[in-house]
């Protein structure tokens, strides 16, 4: 933890993985205001809470603000995509949208580690925190595997797309068969909840949908089981 | 529940579906000669617990044996391969050797029947009951697919060789390729533990060691992942 208005700020400009801040939401004043810019900035999610919250840290002088360090090393999605293609490698990343259960993330980051996932693209809202649990799940594959947190998946998409990246978009009614497309170019997958699917925002700047056929009218896969099922089509494709 | 050594033996004559018996370990008698001897018939595992364990369901008269009913069907082998064959289809059996954890199992399960795997067959020992966590995980899947509770899994090979299916079993270190696989013929897919892998004496008849390939010297699926990337290269092939 780094407890405190200045430590918070010195941590963020030393480039320590913040997970999140959380913060008084009555707090005010000029380093109050420096924390939310540079914050948002450096994509770490700011929680505003009530005070009890931190205070149920048992910390001295939180000044209103703690933030927590990162069990996961985040990185810059340009920089990945970047360093992919120059060392010759076809980028392939995989998008998580709405995914919020840490044992599903976990066991996804263990499949994408095993096909050669380059990175996992987050939003930085609406996920757990990558904490000890998450990466037991994942038997240690997110300490290892690249993980890009945005602030905005829809930005995200543009920003592949600027790369030359086609962005797939896995949906149970789509039309096409993930064993007909071709995944030999650059690609990003985006898997949705299973309740939800992919938010329809992100579906309609998607290059194509995709689904996994199936058979006897059951359709209702893990969402984990998808993702490796599709991650290992695509590595198939590329052996 | 059925409670009493009676209710037990009639229950099991009437074709009830019981998922386990638990028995007091120090009764003795003709009926509990019998039910020991039908539940083996039967397929039903008995559970040998001190009386307490008994008393704890807060039943009168239990006589020393208590059964819990099913919550899954569970259906003969032989049965499901002959329906099977008789309708035209080329069979398609899952084993799971090992597999303990119930959300696994129903992970698996859905899989299974999005793949059109004809029954999934586990043994009588070592495997959570069935109960209605295990159907929840499975999204009711469990309720829709058949699974075949045998009392011994060496055994339940051998019989699907003697109906002409082909046995593969998943194993990190094999060096056949799922990929290069045929599974157009009649197959069963043998699944073991994350731990452990398949038990060394069944690896031992089986007819093939498969693997799936994996990139960058992390090898660790979780089975329920593993096993959908398997089913799904043979619907694939099936298509």
């Amino acid at each position: 933890m780094v407890i405190g208005r200045q430590a918070v700020i010195d941590a963020i400009h030393s480039g320590q993985q913040l997970d999140r801040i959380y913060m008084d939401a009555k707090v005010s004043g000029n380093q109050v205001n420096e924390i939310k810019k540079i914050a948002l900035q450096s994509g770490i999610p700011v929680n505003y809470v009530p005070v009890a919250k931190l205070n149920g840290f048992n910390v001295t002088n939180h000044e209103g603000v703690v933030a927590l360090l990162s069990k996961v090393k985040y990185y810059d999605l340009q920089e990945i995509i970047s360093f992919t293609v120059e060392k010759g490698d076809v980028p392939l990343l995989l998008i998580l949208d709405g995914i919020t259960d840490i044992r599903n993330i976990g066991g996804i980051a263990r499949t994408a580690l095993c096909c050669g996932v380059h990175a996992i693209i987050i939003p930085d809202k609406g996920v757990g925190a990558l904490n000890e649990d998450a990466i037991l799940t994942s038997a240690g594959a997110l300490e290892r595997i690249p993980v890009c947190r945005v602030n905005s998946l829809m930005k995200a998409v543009d920003d592949l797309h600027l790369n030359g990246i086609k962005v797939f978009a896995s949906e149970m009614t789509a039309e096409k068969n993930i064993f007909d497309c071709d995944f030999k170019e650059p690609v990003a997958i985006v898997m949705g909840s299973e309740e939800k699917g992919v938010y329809p925002a992100l579906m309609k700047i998607c290059d194509e949908k995709i689904k996994i056929p199936m058979k006897g009218g059951f359709e209702s896969l893990n969402v984990s089981v998808a993702t490796g099922i599709i991650l290992y089509e695509v590595m198939k494709q590329r052996f």
